[in-house]
């Protein structure tokens, strides 16, 4: 049977991560190699569409990119033409631009629109679905926290940065007996700060998911210097909050229009531990965007490039409106319907956290 | 309830692994800290077992060493208590002597044996539950070819080391327009080959689990010429077989005892391939154990841990006579009479291989 | 001609300093090994010296430890026995204790002390050298900025992990064409952020030696937008000044007793940049502590190893009150007395700042 | 003062090597940014200045290539205009084409030649400004082995990436109570070897320049054994020669056209020693092209910018026939004239090797 498709196009939307070079790479490879498709790429995401702003990618345009963070698309993080900022009369209004996107397509004669990316980006792919429009979605979250799927790639990344910046922090702690901490990227679930605090070998994790208690880190530090280790390793998630309920940041950056910018909790929290435990320095750090570029680690090629192949096998088989998962060691898909607003946050009592506390990691509750 | 367990012991046999002084550490702390076990160690697997070579395990000496390739408790190769090695008489014979540890370990009062191994070491830890020892065993195997569990540690450090040498042969043979050979592990599985081939952008991947043809190598790098890619990447797992059966290291070192050691499929090849190739230069690097030690991945640091901590849960569960493994993303367990000798290979039809089919990659088939 | 030296003492003072450890172990081994020397360490620097709190140093102790970041020997920042906290009748006072460490010397039988440090550790070795204490020095400043030697250990680490940050940056700034700040350590001396500015790729280097206008940073933004490129990476040392000597942290951290720990020049700068460039995002990372620790690079740890050695050669011939040091390639050593207070900054009509700007990078001036 | 140059062309020959790509980036940048000339590179070297086969270099092209190993106008090992193969009559003869290369600069306006290469590349270099083409070279070789020039870039990632290597066999040695040997490039000269030994605490060193004795190295072994350290690592350079002038690898690969590719003198070696250690396995890994490829070092990236920048800066000056080099921290140059034929030994008597012995590394001699 002679496939129906012709054309396609793929976007990346949200913030950059690792790995989706390698899907943009798979994609692109597989659905010329394999399938004969021509395969132009929207650029800046969902803007580009309605910019009808496109480049043609060929054998050529994705080679010796696997291995690259970033994306060769680029991305925009706030895009959304079902509720799109435009200039009309003079005025900025907020309006549903989305019939621009599906006459571009039309117009370029795209027949499948790949769209890669996180919870918002994927929420208009699902709506382009319910336009009509034939979407084959690619998850990506730095964060591992869509509920859809096992493992995002991006994630492993991440925490190898991480863990990398704690095994450096720890030489630093051990010869100065000092308390040392980590911010790291999780605003709403606390993965990296999990895995990377396990892997580090952290002494406290903090996480949104587990409320700490300042006074319970306090005495963990003091436990430790009882049992002779005069330093300790703190990991916390960006969104990691404390029981009271504190906006940890807010006093010192009132006049900011990003607190979490100006500061970061974990320079916040050092300051006020250092008011508890006295006899220790107290120190900081934010990794930051650190964490989200770079050379992408084999894990996560291995499986963006799965998800890549997947994605352009689907469409083959023109089995549409459906996003690429990972359910265990296989790859499957999973309805777009089913997929937005179903986030993965770290079970308080499940297996990762009971492991962490097995061998002694406090989360400060 | 109170429990029964009052002192396990540790023993680690086969190659060295990352990863498996994160075991011994999860594996220590836990029984120290959640379930107030005393722990010794066994020095080099069962050999110590036999001598009663044995040093306690404290949380100072698991201290720092979560990262670090190796086993602090030593290991060997061939040692099976079964069918031991002994003199007798003047004489070496092969004799069972694990009446000898078992005594050794009563004398000790241990009540647990944790064995962290691979399929011979895991053998014996079957045999000596067979013989009424309460045994506990945590698999092991860089190739990540037990059946009995999804993912095993070291094999996440062995793809990222072998991943990072294609990446660095890339831009050499690019730049010289030159045919470079990697050999990496795997004697009867290629899953190091294929995942690094996959994450490193390689363009021929050689498994034990495909027969190759010589001339379908040679064939590939021509097509890669006639579209203008002037250089090609091979990975050779060091079990790889052509479709002829042929013993490929055989005429080089016909008089050295391990002819593995002294060639290498992968300088074999090139050898053959130059002659076939004739316009291009072929190079090959043999990785060798450089795939097995140093700085342990996040990735295995995390599984490690996890596995330290359901072994000694499954003792103070008095769960016997099993293996923790992972199924999916869930930490679980298996008979250790369910273990042995199922291994796992690379399906040569499966998603992985298909993957790698799609984006162009050959396996000389 | 029998030597007269029979036991030496070491000690680490101020921040920890990749190389640390190397020192310590190449001293430990030539003194044992070429001399025959019994060797001690003090622990916490100077503090270990009052105290007499010392530990042996053999084969053993110091073996495996090359690599590692930190020192074995622990370090304390301020402490000076010339001018040493002390409880005197219930009060805290400041007095010269100098006469207890060179007691402790003597009752321990040390004949030499091998003192590694910066500027201020050296400044007590050479005042305790003209106490008539046999002295030998080693150069430490992760800075680099001492004028007596070339170069010191643990500043091409620092520069290592600054520029594995750029490269990782710029992925993420060229996706999302954004401005990126990394701040990296130097108070006083830009050396850090030089290097890695140049090594990295950096748009704009901010140094304290080049004081910078805010304005010719967002020129520079603007003058790449006009070329095509949407995305700039700067590269801030923390010691960086603007031309009109605002101090930049003071606003948002009125309250805390450490101004660089919450906030941080890149967050200020962020912050005010993104004033001025409208349209560019602009995002920060304060690297911190992470730039000081962990696995000691290569360069360093044959630098610090010849450093070692040659501290123990200077020892045997008696040619005591001298730090070691590196001319050109060579290993060299000069008076300690001629060491203090000189320090190397970057200058800014030298050949590296003429070299940056040469290929267009902009020193904000 | 106008200058009277408009256009320049710049060639790499030789093997590859990192930091290649950053001296394309500073020379082309600088001469476009700083002196506003037209920039060109010829393709794989001199073959490309014989077939005027060139691009055009602008800032575009040489964006985000700095960090990347090889090098992007491409190298050809052995083509020498002045004795260069080409088919006459049907047959292939050896004949001088120089003059060919230099119609060609002339026919393409080129005013001066930039030659990046090692002694081969430079003498061609130097004979082409004995014929009045204005040359300036910069050195490359990755064995820094050129008397011309304190460093050459290339050698810290070469060293870097060994040492990781040294890093890895360690933990596997140790656990195991291995004799390990790490073969490493170097065939004239042991400067990676004794860099890379010191920096991974080898026990070890074999260099070209002091012939080994196999039964020292035996000796070695068994006196680490005697103190408690049962295992050993050795460094051993592709070029190290024993005392009796053996051919090591003669035996085995006698039908192959170059011995180095199919064995290596530590697979050799390792078969040997066996022979005389005979309670340990031996194990090696030939390290090969891994070495040469990949990700630029830091140190190399600066060291590759400075020469860039000094290369045009040169051109500038019209200061021709010169190479670019590093004296002590300064970066100077030298008349091609006396570059050629003066290379860099270790010195058995300097002082690196006397550091390594002082640490009680042996040399096998």
């Amino acid at each position: 049977m002679a496939s129906n498709i012709k054309k396609i196009a793929l976007l990346t939307g949200g913030g950059d991560c690792p790995g989706l070079n390698a899907v943009i790479r798979a994609v692109t490879r597989t659905a010329i190699l394999k399938y004969g498709y021509e395969v132009v790429g929207y650029k800046f995401g969902y803007r580009g569409l309605y910019n009808n702003d496109l480049i043609p990618l060929d054998l050529d345009k994705v080679s010796g990119i696997e291995h690259r963070g970033g994306t060769i698309l680029y991305s925009s993080n706030k895009d959304n033409l079902f509720d799109y900022q435009v200039e009309e009369n003079g005025k900025i209004v907020k309006k549903d631009v989305s019939d621009v996107g599906v006459e571009n397509l039309k117009k370029e004669g795209i027949d499948v629109l790949v769209v890669i990316g996180g919870d918002g980006t994927l929420t208009s792919a699902r709506d382009f679905s319910r336009k009509g429009v034939k979407v084959i979605g690619v998850p990506k979250t730095i964060d591992n926290d869509l509920a859809a799927t096992d493992v995002t790639f991006g994630f492993n990344t991440a925490i190898e940065v991480a863990t990398d910046a704690l095994d450096r922090l720890h030489t630093t702690a051990e010869s100065h007996h000092r308390v040392m901490l980590l911010e790291v990227m999780g605003r709403n679930a606390g993965w990296i700060a999990l895995h990377s605090g396990l892997a580090g070998s952290a002494d406290v994790i903090l996480l949104p998911e587990i409320p700490y208690d300042i006074n319970k880190i306090a005495e963990k530090i003091k436990d430790r210097e009882k049992s002779g280790k005069l330093f300790s390793i703190i990991v916390v998630a960006e969104g990691a909050k404390s029981k009271d309920g504190e906006v940890v940041v807010s006093k010192i950056v009132e006049d900011s229009p990003d607190p979490i910018r100006l500061g970061g909790i974990a320079n916040k929290l050092a300051f006020d531990l250092e008011k508890i435990v006295k006899d220790h320095e107290i120190r900081s750090t934010v990794l930051g965007h650190v964490q989200r570029g770079g050379n992408t680690s084999t894990y996560d090629r291995v499986l963006s490039t799965r998800y890549g192949v997947a994605a352009a096998d689907l469409i083959h088989d023109e089995n549409f409106g459906n996003m690429v998962c990972l359910k265990g060691n296989e790859i499957s898909y999973v309805k777009l319907e089913n997929v937005i607003g179903h986030n993965k946050n770290v079970d308080p009592n499940g297996e990762l956290v009971r492991t962490a506390r097995s061998i002694g990691i406090s989360f400060g509750d």
